[in-house]
C-alpha cells in the first residue's frame, strides 16, 4: 500500500471481528517487516510474548482493566523492552558485534570501544529510555506492518505492569511498554472519525 | 512510495549532501504526515526544536560528540518528550479533551474520569516511559515520512543530555530521547549493506 494511504488508514480500532483470524504466516511477515526499523547501535532491545489461546488472553485481560478487545482480538502481543539490551553478556549484543565485524564495519580491536560506548550511553539511569524508545520504534513498525498486511491493531496502556509481569513470569530485565491487539476490524461497527492532532506550530517550540 | 519499499529503503545515513536543502514546506509536510501516528489517549507528548542555522548546529555538535553529520545535514531536530504531557494544566491535555467532547466521544461528566485515568497511568514513576514511548512513535513517523518525501535521516543518541538541555535552555519537563538529522544522502558516498536483524525466533520469547 502507498505509505501516505497506510498512515491515513491505520487506526487504533476498538472492535475486532471474532471470526477474523491472523495466521502464523501473517504474524511472521508482520514481524519481519517491522524489524527493519532502526535501533540504537542496532541493538534491537525488543522481545515479545504472543498470545493466541483464549485461556491466556483471559489471564491477560484480568490484569488489563478487563478490556474486551484483549479476548476479542485473535492475537495479542505483550511487547518487552530489554533494559539489559546493552550489556556485554546479552546474546543480541554478541550477535550485533559479530555481524558488524564480519561485514567489516568494525575491526576486532574496536570491540572494547563498542562495549564501552553502549554501556556508557545506555547503562544505569539511561536503560529505561533506551529500551522503551527502541521498542516503541519496533511497536510503530508492527502497527504499520499490520495495516500493510490488511490487519488492524490497537496499542494498549491500560494494564497493571506488575500484574502482567507476575502473571506471565516475565524476567525482571524487561519493561512492558505496551500491549498490542492485532486482528481485523469488525465491519459491523462504525469507525469513529480520526481524533485531533497537534499542528506544526504546536509541536515546534523553537526554530533556530 | 509503497510501504514495503519505503521500509526497505529507509536507512540511517551517515553522509548528507551539503547542497541538498530541505524546504520549510517539506519539513511541514513531514511533520504533518508523522503526526498521524497514535499516542496514549491521543496526548501526543512530543515537541521539537528545529535547527537550520550553522551557528546553532555547531552549538549542538559541541555537546553531541562532535558528530560531523550534525553540521552537514541541512536540518537537525532535537526531539522533546514531555514528561508532564498528562497533567491537567498541560495545554495539549485541554485540547485533547475539548476535541473529544466536541466530537461527542466523551461526555462533559467524564472529564474527571479522563483526567484521573491519565494521571494514574502516566504520572509519577510512569512519566518517562509515557513520554519516551509516544515520542518514539512520532520519531519513527518522522523517519518514514522523510523517506516518503525523498529525504534521508539519521536518529542519534550520541549526545550529552545535560549538555543539550543546558545549551538550548530546554525546560525541565522535557526529556531528550533523540536527535534526528534530516537531509539528502550524499550520493558520492557508498551506502553500507543493511545490518543484521533478529529473527522471529529471537524476538518471540513465548507463544501461548
Amino acid at each position: 500500500m502507498e505509505f501516505r494511504k497506510l498512515m491515513e488508514e491505520r487506526r487504533s480500532v476498538n472492535y475486532f471481528d471474532p471470526a477474523g483470524q491472523v495466521s502464523d504466516e501473517e504474524l511472521k511477515k508482520m514481524v519481519a517487516l517491522a524489524s527493519l526499523v532502526p535501533s540504537s547501535f542496532n541493538l534491537q532491545p525488543w522481545n515479545m510474548i504472543v498470545l493466541r489461546s483464549p485461556i491466556d488472553k483471559a489471564r491477560l485481560r484480568k490484569v488489563a482493566m478487563d478490556q474486551p478487545k484483549i479476548t476479542e482480538a485473535p492475537v495479542v502481543l505483550i511487547l518487552l523492552a530489554d533494559e539489559e539490551g546493552y550489556k556485554e553478556n546479552n546474546p543480541t549484543v554478541g550477535k550485533v558485534w559479530e555481524s558488524m565485524e564480519k561485514k567489516g564495519y568494525m575491526k576486532p580491536e574496536q570491540k572494547g570501544w563498542f562495549l564501552g560506548a553502549i554501556s556508557k550511553l545506555y547503562g544505569g539511569d539511561n536503560s529505561l529510555a533506551f529500551a522503551v524508545k527502541n521498542t516503541a520504534f519496533f511497536g510503530m513498525g508492527l502497527m504499520l506492518a499490520a495495516k500493510e498486511l490488511g490487519l488492524d491493531s490497537h496499542p494498549m496502556d491500560g494494564f497493571s505492569r506488575e500484574g502482567v509481569m507476575k502473571e506471565f513470569s516475565i524476567p525482571a530485565n524487561f519493561f512492558v511498554p505496551m500491549l498490542l491487539a492485532v486482528g481485523r476490524f469488525d465491519q459491523s461497527k462504525k469507525l469513529l472519525e480520526r481524533n485531533w492532532r497537534k499542528s506544526y506550530r504546536e509541536i515546534v517550540i523553537s526554530e533556530l
